[in-house]
């Protein structure tokens, strides 16, 4: 992380062409097989001046989809209360973010998704990667389940994201997070923990 | 239906008309409160025009959607099985039609009620007035809990139609229509019928 190139650190062309070559890796090559050098290359930079400007492989991935919250601090919030609690847990933790100030720029990513493939590809990166993958392996699931288990879950959450945030359909758009809890919680808790009638 | 105006059956450009005085009024008013005879006011035609074209109110608004499906034929069949069956022939009646040739229109749909906020209301009108009220109207529901019920069914379908056709996540992209209905089923069965822990 010391050696620099002659750029200025923060010059925004050099910041924007490694978010750019990096967009580019992450949706062709998917988050585990694009690297840091690879990124680099394409975006005639060292790669000490990527993890300047950015951080780790997670960081910088979060960065191109401009995802303001970092889920490896909130997976562990989610399973904090125990197994039994962890669907209803995880609505209230999507809600949180998805309610707070940041969250518009999490609409924002899932709009931009529906309509791009290509941020659709980092979206799906990022769910699984980012998120689904670090709930199910705290879980002590059975490994040829989780996959499915994971899209489940991301199935019944990004309906209620769609449902409350861009299609605002009622009374879910302007339910309390209580009732949202209370109603989807125990859906991914089944989807996580409970048995699927096929697999 | 017998009154003509001078224009011919037919013409394109009073087909547009119509739909676009058609679209601007269920998306403002909603399905219920627009009327055939605003819609073709604001057309600049005779309301006899409209169902000439277009049929019934319900035809008129589904080709505002471009929805090449009548929820008026799809709702029995997904309620002819027994109230005990309804979440899985539901998911399953969902998934014949996405998966058809037919099924483009819906995704295509889809992709515009996230970027556009008037095909969103219109997509919201479609989902409570032609599909949601007509499958709890039949399943004798307490009339206080019922949109809260449709809604949290829309979240789980529309969740499903988001990560099988849009971000086409696997393993959901191209699971069997049986895996879905075993695993996705109950949850709308819970939705409809089941006990919903608040409300």
């Amino acid at each position: 992380m010391a050696r620099r190139t002659g750029r200025r650190p923060g010059n925004p062309d050099t910041r924007e062409a490694i978010l750019t070559a990096a967009r580019a890796a992450f949706a062709d090559r998917g988050f585990d097989a694009a690297s840091i050098r690879a990124i680099a290359t394409a975006a005639g930079v060292d790669p000490a001046l990527v993890h300047h400007y950015f951080g780790t492989k997670e960081e910088l991935f979060r960065a191109t989809v401009a995802i303001p919250v970092d889920p490896a601090e909130l997976v562990p919030r989610v399973l904090a209360g125990g197994r039994d609690e962890v669907g209803e847990r995880l609505v209230r933790t999507f809600l949180a973010v998805w309610d707070s100030p940041v969250g518009t720029a999490a609409v924002a990513l899932l709009r931009s998704a529906v309509s791009n493939q290509w941020t659709a590809r980092l979206l799906r990166e990022f769910l699984v990667t980012q998120v689904l993958r670090r709930v199910v392996e705290q879980l002590d699931l059975d490994p040829a389940e989780t996959p499915l288990r994971g899209a489940l879950v991301a199935t019944q959450i990004a309906g209620l994201a769609m449902m409350r945030y861009v299609i605002r359909l009622e009374p879910v758009a302007s339910a309390s997070p209580d009732t949202l809890a209370a109603t989807i919680g125990p859906t991914v808790q089944r989807y996580l923990t409970g048995p699927l009638d096929s697999a």
